[in-house]
């Protein structure tokens, strides 16, 4: 039995669409995610946008409404037959989604105990075997094997482990950790 | 250095005075922190008290108002001189109190930065060299070492490290973690 921590954002919560689709009605604007070419979204708008639609996400209902990544429950769900799974989201970054986020994890993966639930700031703190993450820099002192979730801003980073969607993960621990 | 993960409620919070008040004016009863006599508060009440007693946690005013620990700030601030301070405390048993406990925080422990907050519930998740807590079950999967702060409930607790304030564990850590 391993102990996998998963990230929130751009890894089972797919925030990076509705903050585009929200910047899109904002500003009228037709921004994809495949315009990002390995950049942060913030980065990838004008410099007079960014202020605006970094407060977008400010709002708890932004977190609310996100759609689940594709494949992330089902696959989560066998993982938690024979793992540990803890949801690790570096929530402190903003503050208003405590709740949102709670209630979301509850709506979507009623399956993993709140008990399983870290909301924190730097993941450094984070006991676990694996670590699940579009972000590298989590990886640095974390304690165990990080994973990357493919992600546009994270396209040109190397160095680690990258899993394109939530079927590579399943094949990663399907393979890395079957019985001998 | 040394990473010291710091639990909230009654080892920075002083969270039983506050419900035992709100007990006793609620129920007009004359109940003291020395009538526990190592229970739990909900334990040391009438069971037909016990479901009232424990929604009064269950607002997000009860964190906002909770007294500071004498010496926890004073104590705090010259650890995270020389060590990582992380306050790690079980907010998923109560998730209405996020936000409260997050603005408590931030006003009482300026000094610590928001990254190093963790709301959690299984505490073996957290990645640490020790953990100040009051309640040892937390200590049994903690990697680390546990340190227990007395508190009522854990009076008849054997086996760990007991501090009985802020002073004791400023002490604990000048005789440790002594260069040499």
């Amino acid at each position: 039995m391993a102990r996998i921590a998963v990230d929130m954002d751009e890894v089972i919560a797919d925030a990076l669409s509705e903050h585009i689709s929200r910047y899109n009605q904002a500003f009228s604007a037709n921004l994809a995610p495949s315009d990002l070419h390995g950049q942060h979204f913030l980065h990838a708008i004008p410099a007079e946008h960014k202020e605006r639609a970094e407060s977008m996400v400010h709002t708890s209902d932004f977190f609310a409404d996100l759609k689940v990544m594709p494949g992330a429950q089902e696959v989560l769900r066998n993982l938690c037959e024979q793992h540990e799974v803890f949801i690790t989201t570096a929530a402190m970054e903003v503050p208003h989604s405590f709740d949102a986020k709670y209630q979301w994890l509850r709506k979507h993966f009623p399956f993993i105990s709140p008990m399983n639930f870290v909301f924190c700031g730097d993941k450094s703190v984070i006991h676990a075997d694996y670590l699940i993450d579009d972000n590298a820099r989590h990886f640095t002192h974390f304690i165990g094997s990080g994973i990357l979730y493919d992600a546009p801003h994270n396209r040109n980073v190397t160095g680690f482990r990258r899993v394109h969607n939530w079927q590579e993960v399943a094949q990663v621990f399907a393979k890395e950790l079957q019985p001998v």
